[in-house]
């Protein structure tokens, strides 16, 4: 059986167009591993390792297949912090400080999701990822020649056709066109407007109208019926998170893991309160309490820092209150299964939807018996 | 060429499985009847008419066509007047009646969406169409009891799971499932929490696995790449609106048209400025200035009240500052052809991307010569 659209196929090397998304700090190199080895795109999530941490995880992975693998970094700009928000956003805190009987001036790490910068690129060199993939745009021209001289694939997120315009125009290989029902961090890097974004049914098509090469199709993706619809919509491929928080692969605490198997269509949003940028989450208290959006919160990542005393102060009690809860609108269609199995699962069902539409003269059949 | 899924077809007695969305003021009677005579559901928006003017209308389309027909009614709740809360929105559009010229205490007509009543049974009585569509919900049991007694099979939109699974219980023969990316009113009648509504992608399979009625799928879908990747979702027919609203036959003004022809997919956004519920339209001045979502909208219909003096008070000079410019995310997919060889167009070219479908076994081919 063949796949209607061969093309991120050829360009990636692998044998199935089911990218594992890198969910930064949830995903794995066993899951990298396990979707890599059965032929879809393993990635992992740098932009929360140190160097040492990317080379130990890669050298996992690389243990267990030789396939390709993808390292996925963030582009964000490195915000300075500003003490007057930050000592705001505290006193928004201030409250739940007091309720779990924390000091409200207590120091709090900064959180470092440090942009893609040279260091990186030297990381790159030495590791040789088969492709590279950045969210939030991409670094720098230099930074992203060097990339490219280590002959690794570029892959990076629109949210718009603008976006993927941009991308393309800059070098990169592959769009993964990010509809608004995916989970996590949004890719958005031309605007902060969360109430333009379109869903993964309207976009693709436009993005696959304004593109040259090939489109992944991201957002409310969970099953074989996604996969055969985005490939229907022009996609030749596919990029998937939320469906892979279920595999016991993935790095999930048991309270987030109990609130995607419950979760229902209508229980996330789109949310800057958890980390200073728009993000899909499970609808929980402090998302509730403090936003979905708020002018508030500091700028990504600082606002995250602040929140990790009460998400570690309450979750001991079974308390999700202050958890980063991420998943995407399709979290219901999610099975519990191995990585590799779940990506075969995937590949095969959305085969048998798609596996007749080779044209006939290409594919004569016989009569049946 | 058979459809993978018939099931809308045969309960509608219907050979494409394409609803042309009522759009109320929009569509017209030449649009349903030329969408019917080719084979599609042809439906006209009964809302914003009297009951002669209904009658009148489908009068014309009977002419036009023998094919089932569908009329579409609003199931809001009338609102109470609050000349509190009239007072304060007619107070923050005050310096747009000033700047037009205006007078800012100018009596304004009110609206009159009537939602559906005993009145509209008797009709529905008299004219008999095929099948009735309801939007925000469904009509109480009676109303409902006797809309099903003169035989129209009943259909509604649901944006949720929840609703989907509500209408199904209260008897609806199939199921709209709207995603966000549609364009008007979004139908949600159980919660008014845009924030938690899902995309088309995820929302169509969540829904075609609670119900067992089918599925339409509804919200970004303008092309035939939508409609087939609506049939891999599990949905066994399409609602479009946005893309009618191309067609010659449209009554879609001057300036409305034009902005659909250049919107982007990132132009729409969710608002309730135009008319107090939220409803998706390309972004213009109104909306970008008191919205997107505000609470300062009085409640439906009645928001639209006072605008509509800022409307033909701007239109003449060319200006679409206050006009309601209703569109979905895929805008930019529309192509500019008569109602019913769009159409056609459409179906043949899903048909191509799913023709081939069909088990082998059902569907013996010859080898190519």
């Amino acid at each position: 059986m063949i796949w209607p659209n061969q093309r991120l196929l050829d360009l990636l090397g692998i044998d199935l167009p089911i990218i594992q998304a890198p969910m930064a700090g949830l995903a794995t190199s066993a899951m990298a591993a396990a979707v890599a080895e059965v032929g879809g795109l393993g990635s992992l999530g740098c932009a929360v390792l140190s160097a040492d941490q990317i080379r130990a995880e890669l050298s996992a992975i690389r243990r267990q297949t030789s396939k390709p693998i993808n390292l996925n970094f963030f582009c964000h700009t490195s915000p300075a912090t500003d003490p007057a928000q930050e000592a705001a956003w505290r006193g928004r805190l201030k409250s739940y400080y007091v309720e779990l009987g924390l000091d409200p001036e207590m120091p709090v790490s900064t959180l470092t999701f440090a942009p893609f910068g040279s260091a990186h690129c030297d990381l790159v060199a030495e590791l040789k990822p088969e492709v590279v993939s950045f969210h939030f745009g991409l670094p720098n021209e230099d930074l992203l020649g060097r990339v490219k001289a280590v002959g690794a694939k570029i892959l990076s997120s629109a949210t718009s056709v603008k976006e993927a315009i941009w991308l393309e125009q800059r070098g990169c290989d592959a769009i993964i066109t990010q509809g608004l029902e995916a989970g996590g961090h949004r890719g958005m890097f031309l605007s902060d407007n969360v109430s333009t974004q379109a869903g993964t049914m309207a976009l693709v098509p436009q993005v696959a109208d304004a593109v040259g090469v090939p489109v992944i199709a991201a957002g409310g993706i969970a099953d074989e019926r996604g996969i055969a619809a985005a490939f229907m919509l022009g996609a030749s491929g596919v990029q998937m998170g939320t469906a892979y928080l279920f595999c016991p692969e993935a790095n999930v605490s048991p309270l987030h893991r109990q609130a995607l198997k419950t979760a229902q269509d209508d229980q996330t949003v789109l949310t800057n309160v958890l980390s200073g940028r728009a993000a899909r989450a499970i609808v929980n208290r402090i998302v509730r309490e403090l936003g979905p959006m708020t002018e508030h919160a500091p700028a990504f990542p600082l606002a995250g820092a602040a929140l990790a005393p009460l998400r570690s102060g309450s979750e001991p009690s079974g308390s999700d209150d202050f958890t980063p809860l991420w998943s995407g609108q399709a979290a219901r269609l999610g099975r519990e299964l191995p990585a590799g199995e779940l990506t075969v699962r995937l590949a095969k069902r959305a085969l048998a939807k798609l596996g007749a539409l080779q044209p006939a003269p290409e594919q004569p059949r016989k009569s049946p018996s």
